[in-house]
């Protein structure tokens, strides 16, 4: 299990780095550049996560997570035309959006194990880790973030912390089929958005003036 | 006198949260966008705070105000038009004011209380308890920051939060009077600049090349 | 030794204050935006550093690094027209440059005294001390950062805490000299860049689509 756990991590940390230096690489960005961006992308939420909980940033006690972003993101940096191939292109899409389904439910898990908040927490700080590093991002490269896109990435997200956490008071006992259940569904709801091309209905977009 | 304490917070919370979302409601902000943005104008000035000061964030050991902020922003972007009338939202400007008086004062307290940084740790502070959140916002939002506005909102801030550092320290047995004051001042030069859109006055921009 | 570093670190504050406002003062900014900006750029990057390290923020212990950025920043902003001679920014570009050395080899020591994420704790925190505050400026002053400016800054700054971990790694005896030689090796790389207005080549930065 611990092992499925770490090599989860790994694939979700390299397609965070990846996805994140592809967002950005049509502005024109040097090598260092890309590093700083990707790295930020893969561990940026994490470590805003762990600040905010008080706890030692994740990354401090185990470098692995630094240098497969780095990797990461030198390799797209290299094998950019690979990368940005249609079909690569959504592959990598899919993957993003399992590892913000990974990283949401481990951020709201470790969230909750610390008594973080209880209950409204867990889901804010699951939400921050799936998110928080393709935000900063986005702000230093200068593009519209997440926020404004009307994608349907972040709210998946959520609703699958709130998931989570209701699993986790109500039925403590099922936490791991739960963790599993939450994180295919966000998978799930963001890969129909992906596939379908889903965004937010109009409905629940404030009128522009 | 906490209880009183207590309901301008309330007041205070919510008001950041209606106006924050009616800052950004004219870019066609979704709800999940809405949410985020109302409850980082209303605790992201304080959870900074907090971070600097290295205490537990406010928020994890009440979830009182992640409430409100959620409440009063839903509540903005279901009674949008409601709140976009001149006449109310003249009206919420004014209690923005009043909670960014509150908040200031509030954080240059806590920093005091906590002895940290003295004497200029409070007033940095207090700012950021104000004015931390809308920052954040307008960042997010991809609007041009309070900073580069011209607006009379963080010098009246700035201001109070001097006077009532020199009100802890030199006369400290009158703290409880200097910080209602303080506080009454922070919100009358801000309603002034409100009432007559005053503004930073010329001589003190730099010239724009 | 003590006091040549203190010296040291009086005028890189003092320059990155004055570059940082400098940065910014084409946009007509006020002065209260100058004295938060001009604040931010000398002491932000500090302050990101001590967070992620969950140490206690340095100017909390001693304020004076604070009254120093103050008053450049007012400095700069009375004496707009001086600072902006072409000669004198010149040299402010080289004080700046060797302001960013030493807080960069600054903020690496700082985390490798204690034993922070090693090896890569401190080149990520020297970098991050070094170019932390300027980016927290651009992203309030909405200007382009620094990570999308092709500019040979951070670059030197990173081989240069990369450098310094090799020496504490494999001849801490000579930390000292070390320590030197690499402040010394990010200023000559960044003079030189000044100097000869170079630019990250070509061949490093991604394509535009």
């Amino acid at each position: 299990m611990e092992q499925i756990q770490f090599w989860i991590g790994v694939i979700a940390t390299m397609a965070f780095a990846v996805t994140g230096v592809l967002a950005i690489a049509d502005r024109g960005v040097d090598l260092f550049g890309v590093l700083v961006l990707g790295l930020i992308t893969a561990i940026g939420g994490g470590t805003i996560r762990d600040i905010i909980l008080g706890a030692p940033v994740f990354w401090s006690e185990n470098q692995i997570y630094v240098w497969l972003a780095l990797g990461a993101s030198v390799l797209t940096f290299v094998a950019e035309s690979f990368f940005t191939q249609p079909q690569i292109y959504r592959w990598m899409l899919y993957i993003d959006g399992f590892g913000a389904a990974l990283f949401a439910i481990q951020g709201a898990d470790k969230a909750w194990t610390m008594g973080y908040g209880l209950p409204v927490g867990p889901v804010i700080l699951g939400v921050i880790t799936a998110i928080g590093g393709g935000l900063i991002r986005d702000i230093l490269a200068g593009r519209k973030t997440l926020i404004m896109s009307h994608e349907l990435y972040a709210i998946p997200v959520t609703l699958g912390c709130c998931a989570y956490v209701l699993v986790l008071n109500f039925i403590p006992q099922y936490a791991l089929e739960g963790s599993v259940i939450c994180m295919l569904g966000i998978f799930g709801l963001r890969a129909a958005a992906i596939y379908w091309d889903l965004r937010v209905p109009r409905m629940f977009i404030t009128k522009t003036r």
